[in-house]
């Protein structure tokens, strides 16, 4: 009874931790090529940070869904639910940052909410942000830099792109000037279809009129020039003017496999210019359909949230650590069990295999020494649980020869060989 | 007010991450070369498998320090305040797990306890364990693999090396057969030397003559030979002969750089066999004089916690990120504030600089393209806040003639090159 995993958190089997740290070691790789700073914050933050306003005010559900509690102070604590706020906070206390702070974080964020098939109550986000600019160049960095990381991670996805100052002109154009709710309507397209989204919006009170006013431009595959023409408000404009700008920089930069589309909104009422999605171009049947990451603009919280008054413009995406390791789970086919290259198996030779082995793990070759008494078939047991695709057997007539006998676990063809050509063969 | 951090918490800063993610890195290499898997656990575990019997019952105030919690439905939870409590439970809900198993795992543990410098609230934990043999080999290993750490990390250390069964004969030859408690007293010899470990084996009710026994073969300097010539009990001989074995499986892999004390004990009740502390050789002023590393055997504990009366013995080591970063940062000088090579600055060229910026990236030099409307020395005020070694500057009349401007920044000069030229420079 006591021993079991507490509800909705989970182990990450080695065979997944394998994938798991590939996928992040590449993610660091790739930020850093592009100039990004890791910055590590507290997985508990005061409470008060995480229910302050223009950081959760406007998503109730995590502040609802936050793990909250005491520590023996009765200070009140929570953990983090996400790596924004905790951003937000830590500029807040380093006033002297110098801008633009280009960092990228990795971590467990948490919910205490409902569990569904792959939603977990502790997850890693891996976000990556820009703060201090409001520089197109910014935006397209970010896009230029996820594409960068899915073509390491040899993924093939494209990207969704749009711009909520046009989705906002949009709105204003058709006679509404509070968009934020029917913004959270919108966003759900993909999943309601404009039928649906049209009889949430005439329940939130909007007209008839008006949803004819949003559907005539929000349309399935219009062109950023058509809109250029149909669009009047101010605000309109410049979400186009963004986009341009955007779509410029990307093409200098070789990236094309990415589309404009009027009816991405994201939910999160914090953007406030450029909204982007990646996905997968072609999922197999067990991939996800959603997005692999997401991300935008949003000028307006950072700055909310450190108060005084400051305009700290900032870019960011953040990445679906879970449906990446699925599309790469499901890809791998579980033959990553270990990253041992090699089995050292001693017959009586402990302590020349020992030296031996060493020797191989020296030239960089993942490799293990047998333990305790178990016979060679135990030992080729395990070697074969864990995947291993080699065992050196090594006794007392081998050693004289100064040779090991090499073992290939796939083919089960053995050789007789030098410790120099084994390292040779192995490398 | 509310943005603050909280109580006895920090943030990790950019220039300390990167030498945090270096010191990672170096882990995880060495680890797999030794063919350690990798895994993670949950931070959230079930309370009562923290309380559960075995894994604190010794060590009560880690669970007074817990950080306690319930979610939603009332479920009793907490944050892990070690990794070894969560490997024992992992190895319960996998008891199909095929042995012996050798994994690492690195990450947050938590303790709601008093703040002195230097300890934190939420620390870093990286462990290594294998679990399932006897074999002194896994002993062995665990030794060799820690200090190929060192090692891969620059830091020259040396082992001082024990066993708590060779302790347990000396007790039991001075008379004392409840060795717990004055293992924990013999702990303290480092920080309060034989008199006050003798004042304090008195207050706990040993006698004059069972301190005389203890100190006349717990002494400075005393050999493993002398040892070997005065112990009588078999559980003392048990462990010398144990010391003998790790030894030689040492000396056959090359590792010298370790001494045998038979001072060392470490605190925690658990251990029954070998005990080993890494220490630095020649610590500088600012840096540990304490433990870098730390562990041994234990035998019993795993398998008291999974119950059933299986016997699951471990072996295992715990480095300490907190200090091996101390002496890391301290070594380093403050220069790695940034791991960008070079900052690109546009002038009115901005679409070009996006293309020979990719360029560098993808030649895999870790470039950053300078945002916004800022002016030359703004720019360049940018890259010298962040350590960035180089800057070019890209203008009209440069890209006319295909070169672009070098700037060294610590040495000031500058020079025209081609791209093909600044990667060659760069790279």
């Amino acid at each position: 009874m006591t021993m079991q995993l507490a509800k909705g958190v989970r182990d990450v089997e080695p065979s997944q931790m394998i994938i798991k740290n590939k996928v992040l070691t590449i993610m660091r790789d790739v930020f850093e090529l592009y100039g990004f700073l890791p910055l590590e914050t507290p997985i508990i933050e005061r409470y008060e940070t995480l229910a302050a306003k223009g950081g959760a005010e406007e998503d109730s559900d995590c502040l609802k869904e936050t793990f909250k509690f005491q520590d023996q102070g009765k200070r009140n604590l929570a953990l983090r639910f996400e790596l924004t706020t905790s951003l937000a906070r830590y500029l807040s206390c380093n006033p002297n940052t110098k801008l633009p702070f280009k960092r990228y974080e990795m971590g467990e964020v948490f919910r205490d909410g409902p569990i569904k098939l792959g939603r977990y109550r502790e997850l890693w986000q891996c976000d990556i942000d820009t703060v201090g600019t409001n520089s197109m160049l910014a935006d397209a960095e970010i896009a230029t830099m996820a594409n960068a990381f899915f073509t390491q991670a040899n993924l093939d996805v494209y990207f969704k792109i749009n711009n909520r100052k046009l989705l906002d002109g949009i709105l204003e154009q058709a006679g509404i000037k509070e968009t934020k709710e029917a913004i959270i309507s919108i966003d759900k397209l993909d999943k309601i279809f404009e039928k649906g989204v049209r009889e949430e919006l005439l329940t939130r009170g909007y007209t008839q009129k008006q949803c004819d006013g949003i559907f005539e431009l929000i349309r399935d595959g219009i062109s950023l020039s058509e809109l250029k023409e149909k669009i009047t408000s101010e605000k309109g404009k410049e979400g186009i003017s963004e986009l341009e700008e955007l779509f410029t920089y990307l093409k200098a930069q070789g990236i094309t496999n990415y589309k404009f589309d009027v009816s991405l909104a994201r939910g999160q009422a914090y953007y406030t210019g450029t909204v982007m999605e990646a996905y997968l171009k072609n999922p197999a049947e067990k991939e996800p359909k959603g997005s692999l990451a997401g991300g935008g603009r949003y000028d307006d919280m950072v700055g909310k949230f450190i108060g005084g008054g400051r305009n700290v413009p900032a870019v960011g995406i953040s990445f679906g650590l879970e449906p990446i390791m699925d599309v790469l789970t499901n890809r791998d086919e579980g033959t990553l069990k270990s990253t041992t290259k090699i089995l050292v198996i001693p017959i009586n030779t402990i302590s020349d295999c020992l030296a031996i082995t060493e020797q191989l793990r020296r030239q960089g070759i993942p490799s293990e020494i047998a333990m305790g008494k178990k016979g060679i078939s135990k030992n080729l047991e395990y070697a074969a649980s864990l995947n291993i695709p080699f065992v050196a057997i090594v006794g007392e007539d081998e050693l004289k020869a100064k040779k090991i006998k090499l073992r290939n676990m796939i083919s089960g063809s053995e050789e007789l060989l030098t410790v120099a050509e084994l390292i040779k063969e192995l490398k």
